[in-house]
């Protein structure tokens, strides 16, 4: 919905874009640098070439600032993976699309910003748990739900033997990634695999995958 | 290796050993109350009840202490395992002792103040990646290498076809604990999951993987 208020009668719709994409930029900066309660309005106004007023108006405090960020970066992991997830439910071909699926999947999941705003997130999941539960929620629960429905439709239509869809969606989301994300997550933000590392960890979930659920034959 | 220094002269190996618990367990709380850059020695002492100089003759710097904290909570999780993926290596039946070990690690690593530590970690990972490192090569690496050696030894008896042993330790450890843990990671301390799910989840996984690596029949 566009419904530009009364207290930007000249803003138009690109300006606003552009000035929301600068300060998610800079906040996403700042926090990753500072952590969250490290990370100060100023600093991302600054850093933004906003003004503190712009901020609270585009996104209000502190919190829903770091919400936005979170939700920008899952965004663009979500929409890659709701196209394959979509590819996946019409295939005949069922392995070569969870194969192409987890290649995708894994490389979208490995980039560093993505892992570092990850990793900020579990940092503060202690002390600020609606932050955690946000990313959860927009992040690997939307994948699982989307999965577990393709893979209903699969066993439907007798390419799959999944009797608990979301069980599966989250046996195959781990396998695809668990072992880079976890080496990243701990081992720092120099921590990098090549191309050929992330298919391999993708093609060998597949087959573990498969051997599980896929139809034998 | 016992050798009590001339700076020790009066003190049994019995009252090191509680002094140094008394230490540890006051560090954990301090570190998980306030992260490790907000925790200060000064507050570990007050909680200790033991005075810097012990701290500093204990255990060197804060990056020390916080190191033999991490090392402390993976020997406990490292004992449960080593014990396990012996048996596992003799066993005649493969899918019974992986289910037992499945759901003995499950078990162990969902306790709440070891999955704190682990968050603490991967918090400051990006800062202070030799932390992480240490708790990486302490923890995962080495249950690990215990799994694939087992793996490799049921893969030469014929009772497991492995082919890539280090690979298919991974997937079997994620299989197990990749839901509840990241759950707990993402959405804050008071995550709590029956014994029957995380049961569920042990199982679940050892179907999953003898499956991809059992044999057939």
């Amino acid at each position: 919905m566009i419904r530009p208020g009364p207290s930007s009668p000249d803003t138009g719709d690109d300006v606003t874009t552009q000035t929301r994409r600068r300060i998610i930029d800079a906040a996403t900066e700042v926090f990753l640098q500072d952590g969250y309660v490290g990370a100060k309005t100023d600093e991302i106004a600054s850093v933004a070439g906003a003004s503190k007023q712009t901020i609270y108006k585009h996104f209000g405090r502190k919190e829903k600032l770091f919400e936005q960020i979170v939700l920008d970066r899952l965004g663009g992991i979500g929409e890659i993976f709701q196209a394959a997830i979509g590819e996946l439910a019409v295939t005949d071909n069922v392995e070569a699309t969870l194969t192409a699926v987890a290649r995708k999947f894994v490389h979208a999941i490995m980039q560093p910003s993505h892992l570092r705003v990850r990793r900020l997130v579990i940092a503060e999941a202690g002390r600020f748990p609606h932050l955690g539960h946000a990313y959860f929620e927009a992040g690997p629960e939307r994948v699982h739900a989307g999965l577990a429905s393709a893979f209903e439709q699969l066993t439907t239509r007798g390419l799959l033997r999944v009797d608990e869809p979301l069980l599966a969606a989250n046996h195959f989301t781990w396998l695809v990634v668990s072992i880079p994300v976890n080496k990243f997550m701990f081992c720092g933000d120099d921590t990098r695999f090549t191309q050929a590392e992330l298919d391999h960890y993708a093609d060998s979930a597949v087959r573990v995958f498969t051997a599980a659920y896929g139809v034998a034959g």
